[in-house]
């Protein structure tokens, strides 16, 4: 009966831009147990979070089309008969963004607005659920930061992903489609990208302690932030997609509670049975775009949706690290 | 003793981007005046604004490169020797913008990363006032708006001017270019467009006063707003640009006090001595991304560099007016 949102789905025609990456990968396989008709999107762009080994052993249960969101023809065509749209395509790299802006507006700025133009006039009943960033606040003013704080980004990223899910609201608003965003904090779990440390802390610092090396905290590590297992973001994605009453709107999607950097390092270097810590000077390029302590408050989407994160970070990291543990090559090689 | 800073333009290397547009032009104005080296660029892109006449009488106290914020190489070469930039370029029109959401994403978005780009790397020093806009706001919670109001713009211009802006702020505050934006209200004045009507409906309606012709106001002109003449405006762009105790923030630059769509229409016909208005349903697709009454608290500005709003509405319509009167053909045929 709390599952009817799920049951949903069954025989729904499902379209997951980025769908070979972390998040898209984990909707996708949720998606397929529910018999949806999953068609997964993904521009393979190495270093970017794309996968194969994310789908493996449901290969058969899905489709893939590789494709780049940018290219409006392509995105034309694959929109057309798609009921709901997870929109998770993106360059997530707030390093990368800081040396390439252009790269990086071109896929999280101009990328978003081919695949709503391509709604707008191919399929312009779909439902959108975008995947924003907690990063669009920038530095908060009070914790825990909820939706009426101010958008107010601190490098380039955070702006662009902003436009993004702007983009988004307007062509709810304006062209009919239905779409909102989730504002997600910082998420873990299995299939995320550890190849590089350029996509956030948390994937990285994983896998240093499943090779049982040195993780280097910037500072004290007292900063305090929120973490979210994967499989609580997926229900919310779920959730999300299935109702109309988030359209237009904007949800924070974050962690039960918040955590420093210090304690989580600790919790992580248990749960790995391995690892060290040394705590380092922060580096300045760092330190200018640092927001300090960072939680979200997702009360307004619980209340909306009924959604709560149910996986406790010990938990999460333990199914986390022993996922890499028994996946490690497939992670951390050069991507097939 | 007040126009100490009017005076440090004296000699000055200064850039316009726009620099034959609207505020552009009127700026060129003052500063040729107070003896700067003057650089206008612009791309003269027809419908956008740029228009030779706008320079006429100054043509020999200044220079003029036409060239498009778009491209790069251009740009590195002509901001190096430049201390201050006034960045006006954009394409302004939001109705433009909801028809061609990518063109406008590519001057306002990307355009500025561009500029921005060329300083980074060859003037890291420059002093950039970028042109912001009271849009980004989109439909107001409370009024007058703050600078504290949630940037939730209503449309796609909305959107990539808000996303132009925080770049400015980013570079600011992670590459040392000084930069700031003004959120203009809404400006008129002479050489404003006014060959069409999708820039907004100050100029329209005041081409329309002058050629004596009839104004159509949407709903019952409750609506209120405020308007700010562009003298005021330059005096504006002229305080930022040479104070840096602007850097890395936004401010209001609205006008004095508000007034209803009726009223400012009554005074415009007064002023005009001509013209009639006519009370219309709202179109479907206007009323849709329509923000209801809005005007700006422009405080902070006034308390950081001492600027106020001088000239009054009814004083400025009567200047518009009689600009327009001498230079109808200039502005209402095709560009030259």
């Amino acid at each position: 009966m709390t599952d009817a949102y799920r049951e949903w789905y069954r025989g729904r025609r499902v379209m997951i831009t980025g769908g070979l990456g972390f998040i898209g990968s984990n909707i996708a396989r949720a998606l397929v147990d529910l018999e949806a008709d999953v068609l997964l999107v993904d521009s393979l762009i190495p270093d970017y979070g794309g996968n194969l080994n994310n789908i493996e052993g449901i290969e058969s249960r899905l489709r893939v089309n590789v494709a780049d969101v940018r290219q409006q023809s392509t995105m034309n065509y694959l929109v057309r008969d798609r009921e709901v749209i997870f929109n998770l395509a993106g360059q997530v790299s707030h390093i990368d963004s800081m040396r390439d802006p252009e790269t990086d507006l071109e896929i999280n700025c101009r990328g978003q607005l081919t695949l709503l133009e391509a709604c707008r006039r191919h399929n312009a009943g779909a439902k959108v659920v975008f995947a924003g960033t907690r990063q669009v606040y920038g530095k908060p003013d009070r914790l825990p930061v909820d939706e009426g704080h101010l958008v107010r980004p601190t490098d380039i990223n955070g702006i662009n992903k902003a436009a993004g899910e702007h983009y988004h609201l307007v062509y709810n608003n304006v062209f009919g489609v239905r779409a909102c965003s989730l504002r997600l904090t910082n998420v873990y779990g299995p299939r995320q990208l550890i190849r590089h440390n350029r996509q956030g802390f948390i994937g990285w610092f994983i896998r240093l302690a499943v090779e049982g090396k040195e993780i280097q905290v910037f500072g004290d590590g007292s900063q305090l932030r929120d973490f979210v297992y994967v499989d609580d973001v997926v229900d919310a994605f779920l959730r999300a997609g299935s109702t109309d009453a988030v359209n237009g709107d904007v949800f924070n999607v974050g962690g039960a509670e918040p955590i420093s950097h210090r304690d989580l390092v600790e919790m992580l270097l248990k749960a790995a049975g391995g690892g060290t810590v040394r705590y380092v000077e922060w580096p300045p390029e760092k330190k200018a775009i640092d927001i300090g302590s960072f939680y979200s408050n997702s009360g307004k989407f619980q209340r909306t949706v009924g959604w709560s994160p149910r996986v406790p970070l010990k938990e999460g990291l333990l199914r986390t690290v022993e996922f890499y543990r028994e996946n490690l090559p497939r992670y951390i090689g050069e991507p097939s």
